[in-house]
């Protein structure tokens, strides 16, 4: 099973609707997801130090509503991070008066979100002042959930979405995912934003594991720059409105597993080609590793490596740095024994240069997606990361974000 | 006592001498410095688990030679690394030619240094062709260094040497280094190439804490690109050459490491200066963290952001990326209690924006070096590091570097 990227189908029970309230000039910047039933909830956050108030209410939200959450509320263009206590403020208005506009219920049952600039105090009046309307508007159409995969953008050129389904004894259970992230890209348990909604019914400790598992393969595993951001939140709504059993260990666990993370991985590849300035997507594999743990150590040294990455952007077969990026990992190996093969070229064999054709190299490197394998040949460990290239146009993006 | 970038004064019984011997297209890229009479050595070697051949040649010899070291041969244009057995055999043929030509002596009190790219065969032939011609060449003059300094470059847009003197009971001693380093710049317990001349007279062990004591504050606190390079290598050599008394342990030992820390202060600044694509130094002080280990974590992080590096590159007073990027480090503390000021001016107090005029801040920020201070507020640990802002010269450099 694959996850689809066309034309979202919307899981049974859940509505959406955006706007622009007026925190960036003129694109849409204000987003709402609703279960119009009580749903389950999972979420992950930041491990950054630096929490961003609507994380830190998010997170007390899951815990007192017990996983319970009826609405997401989503702002872009401010990332309500170190604003002080307006800022908490801020974040708990904005979900009180979602709760009212919606039920009323607790506004517990509400997760918030904001992206973009830090530091800057966000005017919440806008928010507040847009949320009637925006409350009034929300839809079940495949047009409405592409407006919030919009909205959530920041320097993302094009919105992220991915679907699929699955049947479970003749009833089909549809999980629907949107994600935005472009910079600041280096989630560590968590993501930047992922939202993920599912008619599935399943238990709030197994959607968790679900969401764990999902996560480690597709979000963990990407970065862009290896900043990890102050407000990476990935969250999944499960609110049994298929009307299929109860998703069990055993019962369907696998099939839900798997879809879940087909989803989660075209939304994570779908944030690293839209990298801030990225001509391409870097899958890196590393193999023959003592062990999984300092094989992910080298991928990740190398995803996260400017000098692979800017001559990635030059198309540029520079494996003595890749090797380089290993080697400064802090995993002990023997380089002497590496083979790196860089767009299915070998380039290197036990440590040296493998003698090939650097025109050709440069050809194949010019594709879309450019696959690195480096075999330690020392175990079993293995690792996948993917990454983007560094660009000029990168630079030029973050140079003035802010000014 | 401040090191000079003056004409370079040498210190005695010291010879150089540098040439074109073919590995570049034009430039000179063979190098020779000679200590007339046999010197005592300390040194340090790149971190990386991918060490060239001349890197563990060099460890070899320092062992078998007991510290005690002759000459330093020195090839840009190609790294020798990751060159199978042959990069081991011409690093030991150039040692070997070299001893040979300058007593002969033994090979073992050579020090063989290579830089440039990775992974491509050394055409060591070149080199030995050039040595004889070379050796004779030598001589004590300003500009035979300054043509050392030059010979050693890769990227680097710029030679780069300071020296120190100062007098003890009535003989004047001399440090004279050079240094290269433009990319792949985040030493480790070593720094890209320097070496360092003395005519002082000292003993092994006491060189030896006198260059780590010089490295840890100086190379080790820089960074271009987090990149640590498979070349790394520092070496100082003293001669007894200037008839002053032996330094020990209250006896100028403080007046020679502080010579010698000012000396690698102003190279490892130099090579920041003339960081890949760089505009600007920025330097990062980082304190009231709970250990000084902390506070060099965090300062390390800010340091190979490439979210700060690119605000600074536009003069951007993006200070929520510094604390974000402090966030990520690894370090637990309260953000809420930090202050930042950015180039001079308080842009967050208590972990929340301090009103400031951005223009008036950007306008700071244009300088040649910009000034970041962040104040946790927690403790004494504190640290400095240097880095330079990350511009699309960067990527330009290092997209096209191999082809």
């Amino acid at each position: 099973m694959t996850a689809r990227v066309t034309s979202p189908v919307i899981p049974c029970g859940f509505t959406f609707s955006a706007t622009h309230c007026g925190l960036k000039k003129s694109k849409l910047d204000l987003a709402l997801i609703v279960s119009e039933s009580p749903a389950i909830a999972a979420a992950m956050f930041t491990t950054n130090q630096v929490k961003a108030a609507p994380v830190i209410v998010s997170q007390e939200h899951m815990r007192s509503a017990q996983s319970r959450i009826r609405a997401i509320i989503v702002n872009s263009g401010n990332a309500n991070c170190c604003t002080g206590p307006e800022g908490f403020l801020a974040a708990r208005a904005t979900a009180a008066h979602t709760a009212r506009e919606l039920g009323p219920f607790d506004p517990k049952h509400v997760l918030v979100n904001s992206t973009g600039v830090i530091g800057a105090p966000l005017r919440v009046g806008k928010i507040l002042a847009a949320l009637p309307d925006l409350a009034r508007a929300r839809r079940a159409s495949p047009g409405s959930f592409e407006a919030v995969a919009r909205a959530i953008m920041t320097t993302d050129t094009r919105p992220k979405w991915a679907w699929a389904k699955f049947r479970a004894r003749g009833k089909e259970i549809r999980i629907l995912g949107c994600a935005k992230g472009s910079g600041m890209i280096s989630p560590n348990m968590a993501t930047m934003f992922a939202f993920l909604l599912t008619d599935a019914a399943i238990e709030p400790r197994l959607l968790s594991r679900a969401l764990r598992t999902a996560t480690e393969a597709t979000f963990n595993s990407i970065t862009v720059d290896g900043d990890t951001s102050t407000n990476d939140t990935i969250a999944v709504l499960a609110n049994a409105q298929s009307g299929a059993r109860k998703i069990r260990v055993g019962s369907y666990y696998g099939k839900f597993c798997t879809a879940l993370t087909d989803v989660c991985k075209s939304l994570a590849l779908s944030i690293v080609e839209d990298g801030e300035g990225a001509q391409r997507v870097i899958e890196i594999e590393v193999r023959g590793a003592s062990s999984d743990r300092d094989a992910e150590r080298i991928a990740r040294t190398i995803a996260n490596s400017p000098l692979v990455k800017t001559a990635l952007a030059g198309a540029d077969p520079n494996w003595g740095r890749i090797l380089a990026a290993a080697g400064r990992s802090g995993v002990e190996f023997q380089f002497e024994r590496a083979d790196i093969w860089l767009a299915g070229i070998l380039v290197c064999r036990g440590g040296r240069e493998k003698p090939f054709d650097e025109g050709k190299a440069h050809q194949k490197m010019l594709a879309k997606m450019v696959p690195i394998l480096v075999d330690l040949r020392s175990g079993r460990g293995k690792a996948r990361m993917w990454t983007c290239d560094f660009t000029g146009e990168y630079v030029h993006i973050n140079a003035s974000y802010r000014t």
